[in-house]
């Protein structure tokens, strides 16, 4: 399906989902492209963002941070975005601007929440490493995890968008990095792409124990993505003085219910006491005023120098998002997922495959 | 049981408890004297701190901190001892000093670990709202906690010797403290005598919905040191941005196995996640390089103004400080708990009575 002048494809939460989502959840509608009023910019959507963080807002209440998605509204998402039209002073028809579009076609804004990209070699980017997840590795790495060379850092899911950032930073901040992935595959990428010092599969048996020889000094600090059994193999590992910087747990978003025992949490508090272990959560969206420029500043050149590599999972089409949605709460992706929305961009040259 | 001059009572480790301590798990035994040598320096001792970390140090694989007890051996503590004789430059006979004889009635001491302790009106007050447990509050409320005027702090366990001291510095730093016990004899202590704004009997039903109606505006710290249903309550209601500093967790260190279910470890991550909390263990241990001269000068000068009030549990006579311990491990002291070793001082005129 392509992208239409005329008509505004839109993907709004059908029914919110037990468990992990299915199809049935979503629903595509066809509107008419919205005319923009004064003060108003039309935006057409190139890429589109795929994030865990969707996952919360599809329950009936939302996570606190962001509003839940109504029952008929559409997706929430982050996007890079085309003006097509403008009647706003600051934005002119062509710009490319990073949005939160959503998961439509078309979209309006009051140039509130835009920020221009200007050119960029490789514009989707603006949604990952260079963008929302990126910053998220990097405040919950060296701001929350305060990392120092030497340290030992394990990183849950270590070939996503967030993990492959954190345990790049890591490595140029003189850690070694153990990451923790699902499949041989993404851990052969995470030890002979990336760099990592060792990459275990979670599928495999023997976690725990496979976990502690790989950190024979213990852990220093964990980044938490995951939740449930790598946090459980990670615990007792963790030593004098560990951070965890806590920015997800998608091993549970698809719980309806608390899981069953036994009750681990007391575990958890004897391990923070016993071993000064500090816990923290954090929303990147606290981060952008304090410290966004640095982040730019330096993974900028970060990746220019080439000591970190971005990597993208690129589905193709809107109509597409919401099984690349449920694939990538599978763990299916390798690196950042993003929708490439206007079909011109979907294959263009240069990008990196994607496993 | 007065003490002797030429034997050394002492209570050792008789056998390791399975939950509950009982008094068979101790014995009381009785050896000679023993002699100063080279260097050496013999205390005896007039005060004896009980504290609940010595549960922990009871059982056969340590807290990691310190040291388990060996079976056999005498249980470890702080106490408050006089200087019986010398052959050490720095301490001369009569000098009283902050020690940690342990359960006994003397030990020798290499005087690496031992603080003088000058004239003091009440000095075992050096083992409680003076010294460690003291210096524990004012560390975890004021470095973990952060606690700022006009926030919400809510108080574990707030008539122990921790708990106390907490919300008084909170109340004096203009926080709004809402204290929890176990039982209304304390719960009318804490707000009639030590000033608190409320305090909620956690054996009394429905302790999660009186919570949240003594914190209509959520809770900013959650001092903890009990764990359990306790903690359940407080965690629905912590803000954005609360800090929850851990110095212990007493309502499970008489668990022998993991708690049944359900898992409450996932709920906890998300709401660390969404409400970005910081939880930090500590080890009071850690920070007597770093603070213990600010917290002795500012302490003083609450106690002195009255600012602060420190009360005492005390028991009367080693051989009553098993029974002390156990009490103390159910709650059943009313500040901190400690024993009057030197029989001379078991009623010294003066005392704060105890509930």
């Amino acid at each position: 399906m392509t992208q239409s002048t005329s008509v505004n494809r839109r993907v709004v939460l059908a029914a919110r989902p037990h468990g992990l989502p299915r199809l049935t959840d979503f629903r595509i509608e066809e509107l008419p492209v919205p005319a923009p009023q004064d003060g108003q910019i039309l935006l057409r959507t190139e890429w589109l963002s795929l994030d865990p963080y969707m996952r919360n807002l599809m329950e009936e209440v939302g996570p606190g941070y962001a509003e839940p998605v109504a029952l008929g509204a559409p997706m929430v998402g982050g996007t890079v975005s085309r003006v097509i039209a403008s009647r706003h002073a600051r934005f002119h028809e062509g710009d490319l601007v990073l949005a939160n579009a959503g998961w439509q076609d078309y979209a309006l804004s009051s140039g509130e929440d835009l920020l221009a990209l200007g050119d960029m070699a490789q514009p989707s980017l603006a949604l990952g490493g260079l963008g929302m997840t990126g910053f998220t590795a990097y405040v919950g790495l060296l701001d929350i995890g305060q990392v120092q060379a030497g340290e030992t850092v394990v990183v849950a899911a270590v070939t996503g968008a967030v993990g492959a950032v954190v345990g790049q930073i890591a490595k140029l901040k003189g850690a070694r990095v153990v990451g923790i992935a699902g499949g041989a595959d993404k851990c052969r990428h995470a030890v002979e792409v990336l760099g990592f010092d060792a990459c275990l599969d979670h599928r495999e048996p023997l976690l725990a124990e496979r976990l502690a020889a790989a950190c024979p000094t213990g852990i220093d600090v964990y980044f938490e993505s995951v939740g449930g059994a790598v946090f459980e193999a990670v615990l007792p590992l963790l030593r004098l003085g560990a951070r965890v910087p806590v920015c997800g747990f998608i091993a549970h978003y698809n719980e309806d219910a608390l899981p069953p025992g036994p009750n681990r949490l007391p575990q958890l508090m004897a391990s923070l006491l016993q071993r000064r272990i500090r816990m923290q959560g954090f929303i990147i969206l606290d981060h952008y005023a304090t410290r966004f420029e640095a982040f730019r500043r330096d993974m900028a050149e970060w990746v220019a120098s080439g000591r970190v590599q971005l990597h993208e999972a690129r589905a193709a089409g809107l109509e597409n998002a919401p099984q690349a949605f449920i694939d990538m709460l599978q763990g299916r992706n390798l690196g950042k997922q993003v929708v490439s929305v206007a079909d011109s961009q979907a294959f263009e040259p240069g990008e990196r495959p994607s496993l």
